[in-house]
Parts: C-alpha cells; sequence; structure tokens
C-alpha cells in the first residue's frame, strides 16, 4: 500500500481545481503519480500507482491491437542518422527537437545516432525487407516504448515530457482503400479506448501547415480540457507512398508488378494519464475510470475496540469474493481513523468505497459510496458482487456524462469568427473556405489555433467565418496545449 | 499467424545442434525470434513470436515481484553525468561501455548523459528523497526496461547485444540482516522461475575480482549451456552502504538516529530466452517451456475434402474448449498438407499438438504429440483438458530433466586442477584456497574462468587444486560466455 510519492498521510492538502494548473500538479503529487524531482527536467520517474494506471491503459490498447490482428513488435530505440534522414520532410520535422548519441564508451561514433522521436526510420528498413509479396499485406505491427523529444518548451507531467511512453502501430497496404479501412478500424478501436476511459475526443482532419511531417494527412485526436484548452491526444496518419518510395518498401502483385505499399500510423502516448487526471479529478482528488484503476474498490472496516475480530473477518471475506469475482481490491486496515481512510483514498481517485462497520455487520449489509458523488447504498453482504458490478457501472457512466456535458457546453457555432466573442472561451465551430489566409485571420481574432474539420458531419453548408464565401467545410478552433 | 522474420514455410531448413554456435543463429532465425538486419550491431528486433515469449517471461516475474511486496516503478533512460560519478568504483566499472547522448536538437548538452546501463545511479537519488523514516523501509522496487551496454565483443542474439531488455529489482533496508534477508527471498524467486523456465541453475558468490562495480558481494546465477560453457542468467548484489553513502540515502531510526540504508538489487536480462533456445532445442527447433510459450497447444486438423465441414467443427470445438481452460491455443486451418503444419509448429517449439482427422472424429478421441520426445497418445475429446494438462505437465517435466541431465553429466569434481584433462571439459569443481594467485594459475590450466564459491552445499573440507593448502572453500570452473 505504501505507495513512494504519496505523501498525503503526511500533511493536509487543499485542492482547489479551479486553479486549473496549480490543482494539477498538486494532485498528481499528492496522489503519488509520479515523482518530478529527478535530475532531468521533464524526465519524470512513474512511482507505482501511476504507472500502473498506465499499464492498465496499455494492457486495453493491447487487448484491442492484438484483437485486430497487429503483431507486437519491439524495435531498438537507437536510429543510424543515415536512415534518420531518407524522408526530407519527416526529418525537417524532427531535427531540432531529437536528442543524439555522438559517442559510444570513449570513442566518437562514426555515425551518430537518434533517440526515438517516433519510430517510421527506425522501422521502414525493415518492412522493405519484411514485405516481399501481396500475401504479405496487410502488415500491421505495434509497439509501446520509450520515444524521446528535446522539448524547449514548459515541461508538464505526462503532457509535455521529454521522455514519452508511447504506443505506436504502423500498417503496410496493398492500396489506398485498404489504408482508409485502416483508419476506420483506428478510430473505432478510438471509441472503444475512449468508453472505457470515459474521455470524450473529438477527431479532427489537421489542416495541411499542422499535419505529421511525412503524412499524406493527419487526423488529430483531442480532447477537451477543464482550463478549456484542448489536449491532443493521439493521431493517425495517412501515409501514401511517402515513407514507402524512399525506404523501398515494395510488394509484388498476383500479376507479377512491383508496387509501392501504402502506409497508415496510430499514436497515443501518456497523455491519456494526464487526460484521465484534468478531466475526472475534482477538489477531492483524483477520480480514475474504473476500467483503469489500479484498485477498483477498496475495503474500509469500521475497526471499533470490541469488535475488531468480527468486523475485520467480514471486511476480508467482502475482499476474497471481490478478488474471486474479478475485482481489483485493496483494503485498508490500518489503525488509524476512517476519515483519514476516505480521504486518502478519495485522493487516490479510487471509484468505490465499501465501508463495513458494526451496525452493518449486525444488520448484514455493507455500504457502498461511490467517488463521483459520493452517494452511498445500503447492499445486503450477498449482493455484493452484483451492487459492486452496478455502481462501477453508474460512476463510469457519471464520469463520460460529466466530460461530455464540458464539452458540450463549451462548444459553440458561430458565422463569423468575430462574434465569437459574445459566446466565450472553448471549442468555437466555424466554416471555412480553404484559404490559409482566411485561417490566419480567424486564429487572430480568436486567438486560437485550428484543431482542423469536421468530417464526421454530414454534409455543412455555410459560410467562411472569415471571407463569407460558401463553403462546406466545418472546422474548429480551440486552444491548445 | 503470419510472424514477420518467420520464413520456415518459405525454405527447407536444416538444424544440427553438434554444431551448437550455427544451430543457435539458424533457430532463432528460422523460429522468428528476433530480426538482426537491424541497421546498427547488436541491436535486433524483437519479431512477434520472440517477443511474446519475452513478454510471458516478464510476467511470472512481475508476478513473483509484485507477490513479495515490490512495487513496480519506471526511472528514465537518461542518467546526467554529474550523477553518473557519484560513486567511483561503479563508474570505473562502466565507463567505457555507455552511451553518451551530447547533443539535444541542435544545441550541445551543458551536461552530457548516459543511456543507463543499470540504473543504480538514477534510481538513488530519488530514493534519498523517498527514504526517511525506518517506517518507509524495507524499500522494494523494480523495473523492467530497457538498458544500453556499448559492447566491442561479437554480439549474439540474446546472449550480448547493445540494448538488452532488462529486469532490475532494487531494495533498500535497515541493516545488514534484513538486506540479507532480501537475498534470501531473491533465490527463492529464482528457484520458482527456474523451475517455470526448466533451466537449473548455478548460484556463485563470484570472486573479489569479478564482483558487480560498487557491490560488496555478488552472486552469479549461472545457466549451463549445450556448448559447454556457462550463461550468466542474472546476479544478485549486496551492496551494503557503498551506494547509500555517496548518494546519502539516510533514515531515522525509533531512536532518532541517522543512518545508512543497506541496499541490494537483482537483475535478470533477455539471456533467459537465449537460455531456453540453447538448452531445450534440437535439430527440429525450439522447445518452448509451456509456462513461457505463446502457444502451448497447437490444433492441427487433418482435412479430408469429403469429411472438411465435421473435422473442422470438431477441431473448433477443441480450441474453445481449450482456450475456456485457460490455455493459449492455436488453430492451423490453413490449405496445406498436414506434415508441413507439424514441421512449422515443431520449429517454433509448440509443447504439444493436436492431431484432429477423419478416424479420429469417428472414434471420438485426438492425438495429443509431445514436442520433446513426440509421444503419441490418444485421448477421448471429453477428457482432452484433462488430458492436455498432464501433457503439458509431462513437457515441461522432461525438459527440466534433460536440462538437469546435460549438467550433471558435465559436472566433475577434482582434487586438483591438473587433472581436469581427465575428466573433459564443462564444469570443474575444486577446492581453493582463497589465494588470487593459485586460480589465476588454475584458470590458466584449465583454460577457464572462476564462477565462484558454492555456498550452497555444506562445509567443504579439502585441499586448494592449486597449492593444496587445506581449505573449506569449493568453487567451480567454466568457459563462459
Amino acid at each position: 500500500m505504501d505507495e513512494k510519492g504519496d505523501i498525503s498521510d503526511r500533511m493536509e492538502i487543499e485542492l482547489n481545481k479551479k486553479n486549473f494548473s496549480e490543482w494539477y500538479n498538486d494532485v498528481i503529487k499528492f496522489a503519488g503519480l509520479c515523482d518530478k524531482r529527478y535530475p532531468i527536467k521533464g524526465m519524470n520517474v512513474w512511482t507505482p500507482y501511476g504507472w500502473k494506471i498506465m499499464r492498465l491503459i496499455d494492457s486495453h490498447i493491447r487487448d484491442e491491437l492484438d484483437g485486430t490482428g497487429h503483431g507486437e513488435v519491439n524495435f531498438p530505440l537507437l536510429i543510424p542518422n543515415s536512415e534518420f534522414q531518407k524522408e526530407a520532410d519527416h526529418i525537417k520535422g524532427f531535427d531540432s527537437q531529437v536528442y543524439w548519441v555522438t559517442r559510444g564508451g570513449l570513442n566518437e561514433l562514426d555515425v551518430p545516432m537518434v533517440l526515438r522521436p517516433t519510430s517510421e526510420t527506425a522501422m521502414y528498413p525493415m518492412f522493405s525487407l519484411w514485405v516481399r509479396s501481396h500475401t504479405d499485406l496487410p502488415l500491421k505491427t505495434y509497439q509501446i516504448v520509450n520515444t524521446f523529444r528535446y522539448e524547449t518548451k514548459q515541461t508538464r507531467a505526462f503532457i509535455r515530457v521529454r521522455e514519452i511512453h508511447f504506443f505506436e502501430a504502423h500498417t503496410c497496404h496493398a492500396d489506398f482503400e485498404d489504408a482508409e479501412r485502416q483508419i476506420k478500424e483506428d478510430l473505432e478501436i478510438m471509441d472503444r479506448l475512449s468508453n472505457k476511459l470515459c474521455i470524450p475526443y473529438l477527431k479532427r482532419k489537421r489542416p495541411e501547415w499542422d499535419k505529421f511531417a511525412g503524412a499524406d494527412y493527419t487526423i488529430g485526436i483531442d480532447c477537451f480540457m477543464p482550463d478549456s484548452k484542448t489536449l491532443q491526444l493521439g493521431s493517425i496518419h495517412q501515409y501514401r507512398t511517402n515513407f514507402s518510395v524512399p525506404y523501398d518498401i515494395k510488394y509484388e502483385t498476383p500479376e507479377g508488378d512491383h508496387k509501392n505499399v501504402y502506409q497508415t500510423t496510430y499514436g497515443m502516448s501518456e497523455r491519456l494519464v494526464g487526460a484521465i487526471v484534468g478531466i475526472h479529478g475534482d477538489n477531492r482528488g483524483l477520480i480514475i475510470p474504473p476500467d483503469v484503476a489500479p484498485f477498483q474498490v477498496v475495503i474500509v472496516p469500521i475497526l471499533m475496540k470490541k469488535r475488531k475480530d468480527d468486523i475485520l473477518e467480514k471486511a476480508e471475506w467482502i475482499r476474497n469474493e471481490l478478488i474471486k469475482a474479478g475485482f481489483r481490491v485493496e483494503m485498508d486496515a490500518r489503525d488509524i481513523r476512517p476519515g483519514n481512510k476516505f480521504y486518502h483514498w478519495e485522493l487516490k481517485g479510487v471509484p468505490l468505497r465499501i465501508e463495513v462497520g458494526p451496525r452493518d455487520v449486525d444488520s448484514g449489509h455493507a455500504v457502498v459510496v461511490r467517488r463521483t458523488d459520493r452517494a452511498k447504498r445500503t447492499v445486503k453482504f450477498e449482493d455484493l458482487v452484483d451492487g459492486v458490478v452496478q455502481e462501477l457501472d453508474e460512476v463510469k457512466k457519471q464520469l463520460y456524462e460529466r466530460a461530455k456535458d464540458l464539452m458540450k457546453s463549451n462548444t459553440h457555432n458561430v458565422t463569423f469568427a468575430d462574434e465569437a466573442y459574445n459566446v466565450g472561451r472553448g471549442l468555437i465551430n466555424v466554416g471555412w473556405c480553404g484559404n490559409e489566409d482566411c485561417s490566419t485571420e480567424m486564429e487572430t481574432t480568436l486567438d486560437m489555433s485550428m484543431l482542423g474539420i469536421d468530417t464526421t458531419t454530414g454534409t455543412y453548408d455555410g459560410k467562411c467565418g472569415q471571407c463569407g464565401s460558401p463553403t462546406k467545410m466545418l472546422v474548429t478552433y480551440a486552444k491548445t496545449y
């Protein structure tokens, strides 16, 4: 139970989510998700509680990717400069942001190597060996690894770091249509993950000037944070043959021709943890969605002196029943006041608490308390497994609804960008003619960035929010992290 | 089923374990465990099948470490030179073997950073913040990460690589005795893992000149490979206060004194995969121990034209029953000859094969074939779950017994080192007076290295194998990787 970096038992903590930035840093520190005191800025230590959340997220990602026929691989961290340079646009996007290994032991290396910022240039020389025939396609792979960016901006735990825990799927296809099918599958996966994490998201096709270096187009996956800024959680890219030409990834068609493969990637990072912290937490601390909570239930026996043994026995019985039923359960039998335990586990965001006191044991029930709204429900001991299923489900619903409400109530549709000051901050939907200058103007007016084109709604039929020309493109602007 | 790097269906392969070194490289390549064609020597790509084995080993390690109260952490890869330099003996052991990051983006870094070769110098500055009071002890942590060595020797898949998949446990204790208790627990964990991997091992206290840089003493964990060399799989170190003094890791005792903690570490690497390959494999390919086999059972339906449907239906029924029972199962329903499928899955080392043909369906049974001795057993459909349990158990026993026999039949006790040429190569046990010169002489005579002192047998009462002085120390010599 002792989680390093967790100092919640040692001091009184005041959290106020209205001051979001301070709240965010405090809740991470006090709940023991990571330790930022490592002697390199932006490289934090994952302490056990935070790492467990991350690993549970990873396990859902693995389930999804394995279940859709991706093979998990693990590529070397280091990329020789010679490979790194092959795709010109790509390197241009990254060369000021990578770490360089230039020395091995006491020797200068002949070819300097980069720490992967992402793995295209590590993987594709191998893909060119792996793909030979149309029967090798589609090639669907993924890996979960550490990646590196030499960040010069202000760092922030999980959101802007220099060593990034990263998931990346890379696929090769026979043609553009099959690559497009992959992107559809990626978005379905994203829907299911979004549901598990209780985090609604926007998918926006990024404008040309903001697409990933080397991509044909990029779909950004953004969520809306309580400080009215969007956080990019991940992205999905259509590469067409932009990488397969320089990396010479070709297959033989049934007719004996040799063609370049079409490629896609799908990446997400530890920002998912940052979004969980930011979106779900409150003034009492974290609230972890049940699917990724290290402990879904904490049992707190109310230990009266004379009744210690039978209460503890009942609490242990409950724990065993819940573990048998497949839940992740913690029991806090420490000899401290129950109020302190409540406080501790609320801070850590455990979705459900079960209290077992003398009156409960006598009347044959326990009290189940939801972390979200702190609603209490009395459940008979023999019905506890069902009760926990229902209550966790309710917590999940509440989290998801709250997050959706937050996003919805901050989304505003305007006809002209300069109307936006009337409707407030948040997400601004407005028509766009496609002219970059118009968008630049709107960005200035709104003091926001364009997230991209909404491809999910039906046909939009309106006017450009800047020049007034008729357009079918609806775009979204927001302050971004 | 399509595993990249797996080319077993594309060509005829001949394996001959008598030529061990060639066999080892071939079996890894043909079974698709990793791909060595990455453009940096000694940094290989884990392809899906090999990575699954590694991840299953990791999951057993996690179970053991979580079950003994260790918290899983994840520390940054990069270590600033200033921290790296703090323990003088330690850095002396590593400075010619590390990779250096000297540049970030277009800037030279003020403080160069090393890629961790192991994490003492990354973790201990944080431990000094985490440990305050005797109530924080013992502090038991571990992580599973990638580590780096700038190897100048010949590289070999899983055995000598430059990016190493590594497990490391780091603990802090109030006193020497508690640290010794930890080492005892580590050895118990090693026993259980050894059983799961069917790999017997030696524990030898390394001589002073071969201990880990900074350790008080080192216990080497070695296994015996078929080419008569030992492979160090891992090591356990008693640090006493050698690191806690320079890194200032202190705790307050109940009496209010401040004392340095005693530390231990326990590390193992992807060499476990190398040992599985080397020790268990044969001329047909790999044999993966059931506890870490990506597929424990492969079902091969013998698809006759007229009977295709009912045979396939039965095979699918079996697959579902076995999956329900918790086994990792693959079904190979490809339209190729059964013999080719047998060959393919034998090469990949799947411990059990279940054949289902027309006669089997008619008579209500399947044929279960062990990969180890290829013994066939007929099992009624309704008894298959029990049958698989028994047969997997038998495979495990056979693997473990074979490996023990290999080690035992190559272990020789001699009174004087120069008798060894009579008894052959392998492991030579001999008395040692404790004088380094005597050992150097014996190393020369034997053309072997000292693994260290056998602390597991009772009191030895004999003579030094070099000078003849009476001694109670029994030591082991071997050719080592």
